[in-house]
């Protein structure tokens, strides 16, 4: 557990409120797995990139609130009542005001944090953002601030009276997996895979 | 192909519009495929569940508009510019007006085609929902009427004169894959594992 963090009227859990969680640690492992929307962490800021012309994200451009939900889908869980059905999943939600990145410093400090959070290692290797490149690129900053997360774990929870029902229960464990690299038909045939891109895995741990 | 289908000024895809489609087979193939969210399609109605408690799906109740999105992310492209970067992703957006089934046999109908979207065969396995569950769960319907779907497949585009740059580029595939399920603890070990949940897979195809 990090350090204590007391949700606000919009974060605190109302629905199946003993699966929220309120601490940072919880919430920053959860987003640093999830990436299908491409953000960064880098410390207790979230970096959102996008096109400068966006027009959603040229709206923030000013400060908006947005709110930000990341969703993991661990597994299917099985109860011998089609009620009792659930799912196992880690989500966070982050409500803030987003602003945009100025400086150009801290803007490729964020391009970086976003593409090391999906692809570690794969920066170094690519050919650098140029100025045109980034003053095409809008980069916004989200205080980590006002959040929570909301997890299941573990097995399906039945009514008493249901254990008896002869049907299989337990969970179907769900992963995200990475398949073998296909590269690019112009790419030099002499370039080796890098073992960023034939081991890909998102395992949480960072 | 299906029918000929129009977006509508709030759903026509504005950035990358190359990577805009209309037409309902390739939306519906989208909807079939993906399930975070716990929503199931019966012709061209989706319909969502929830606990009558949730003050969410109360608020729906007297019909509201909403935007449900769904994405599924196929894999990471590796350009050799980290500008050029991006993922390949199937994603569908639909806007609308959806309200509260009150009819008994439509809303198990739909509670059905939730369970069937996720995990085909279970349903018949379960024991049924009583008139107590059906009460306290609130079933949605929204008409797929308004909706866009977004797609982008294939190798990374770079610049033209990136491509002699020396660094692997191609596509790491990604795919959610089911592993072995577990049984719950309180499960007959006599009660073998059905084939839904040992061969479990997400392949689009229904």
């Amino acid at each position: 557990m990090s350090e204590p963090y007391s949700p606000s009227a919009r974060t605190r859990v109302i629905r199946e409120p003993h699966r929220g969680v309120y601490d940072r640690a919880t919430a920053y492992q959860i987003l640093d797995q999830g990436f299908i929307w491409a953000y960064g962490r880098a410390g207790d800021n979230l970096y959102i990139h996008g096109s400068a012309a966006s027009r959603m994200l040229r709206n923030l451009d000013q400060g908006i609130p947005v709110c930000v939900t990341v969703t993991l889908l661990d597994g299917l869980v099985l109860a011998r009542s089609v009620f009792n059905h659930s799912m196992n999943y880690r989500s966070v939600v982050v409500l803030g005001t987003a602003t945009a990145v100025e400086d150009r410093e801290e803007k490729l400090t964020a391009l970086r944090a976003i593409s090391e959070h999906i692809l570690p290692g794969r920066w170094a290797d690519s050919r650098q953002p140029n100025e045109k490149e980034l003053k095409a690129t809008l980069v916004m900053r989200l205080p980590i601030n006002e959040f929570s997360a909301k997890v299941r774990t573990g097995a399906p929870i039945d009514d008493e009276e249901d254990y008896s029902f002869p049907t299989w229960a337990g969970v179907i464990p769900l992963e995200m997996v990475a398949r073998t690299p296909i590269p690019d038909e112009r790419c030099d045939p002499k370039l080796p895979v890098p073992a960023y891109a034939s081991k890909y895995t998102r395992d949480g741990c960072r």
